[in-house]
């Protein structure tokens, strides 16, 4: 009993190096880049003010564990900012062998429940899978929104890119939040062109 | 719709500012205070690695709801440290307000569905609340013993403080934990008195 409890712990306590990865993103109130840790804490707020956008087929329950987790590779393997470079083929690497170390932390039953809901999360093939992706390219946009521009000043970034590395990912799980972020994404460009 | 969307969307920019409230925990490594926001990312972790410490009426994914929501007034109220001193029935009077507040953000039928879960934390009388309870008591002791004492030392804290302030409540939904816990803090008091 002990030694699986060390385990566990032993886990834990190297799940909490995740709120010392920095993500591009700002705080809303832009005083700092937000870290991994709580941008995750964050989604699964999202998931569950934002369950009536999930369609008839998602787990909302299942779409909250896979946010806690959908992140823990981040440990050895870093964040990739959305409008950075790197190579996709090389980071799915890198990141699985931080899955190998990370959940073989666990007891062995542990890690054999929850490494497959961090599959799922990556494959992005089940409609819960596809929501929990949604939420995730959603919420940097919302606290770009409020930040005044964010990681879209910093990467110089452009509407058109905004479409195609987030909004086709966004409409895929959740339309109508593209919808909804899409106009007030022109808008702040527009605005932003007038001044 | 986009009234909705908007409200649903100001209530989780609000709730942004958890990334700012400061609590008496370190992290692991002892280089920084632990926010709110990654304190409770961290909880739902520890529910779903811990899963295996809850009794038979306990819902794990409920639990997770729990400990997602179960911070959120600390924007309004703040932390108040396990060991710090403060008037308990004055600090539930700022919460429920805080409460009012927070989930007054949201439209009516999701505050409706939020908020009792919240409440059931407070109250700790069903066997998840109580489960999480313990779980929100088990993790600052795993930080301290990892961060060489963290706010142990700052305040002062002796052995019978920790179980009186947090062993009991850990016992109340995870007896296996206190002991586990309790085991390692008395070999942490012991080394600390021999140096
Ligand atoms: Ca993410």
């Amino acid at each position: 009993m002990t030694e699986r409890l060390e385990q566990q712990i032993a886990f834990l306590n190297e799940a909490d190096k995740l709120k010392s990865v920095s993500r591009a993103t700002r705080l809303c109130d832009g005083s700092r880049f937000e870290n991994t840790a709580e941008h995750s804490w964050h989604l699964t707020l999202y998931a569950l003010v934002l369950s009536d956008q999930a369609g008839p087929d998602v787990d909302i329950g299942h779409v909250i564990k896979m946010l806690i987790l959908h992140d823990l590779v981040e440990i050895d393997a870093g964040d990739n900012p959305i409008f950075g470079t790197f190579d996709g083929t090389e980071v799915e690497a890198q990141e699985k062998v931080a899955a190998d170390r990370i959940f073989g932390l666990l007891p062995r039953d542990i890690a054999e429940r929850l490494r497959p809901v961090w599959e799922e999360f990556e494959a992005a093939q089940t409609p819960s899978a596809r929501f929990a992706k949604s939420l995730d390219r959603f919420q940097p946009p919302m606290q770009n929104l409020a930040s005044g521009g964010g990681s879209w000043t910093d990467y110089n970034v452009t509407e058109q890119m905004i479409d195609e590395r987030v909004g086709r990912k966004i409409n895929i799980g959740a339309p109508a939040l593209w919808t909804f972020a899409r106009a007030k994404i022109r808008a702040f460009f527009a605005a932003r062109r007038n001044t």
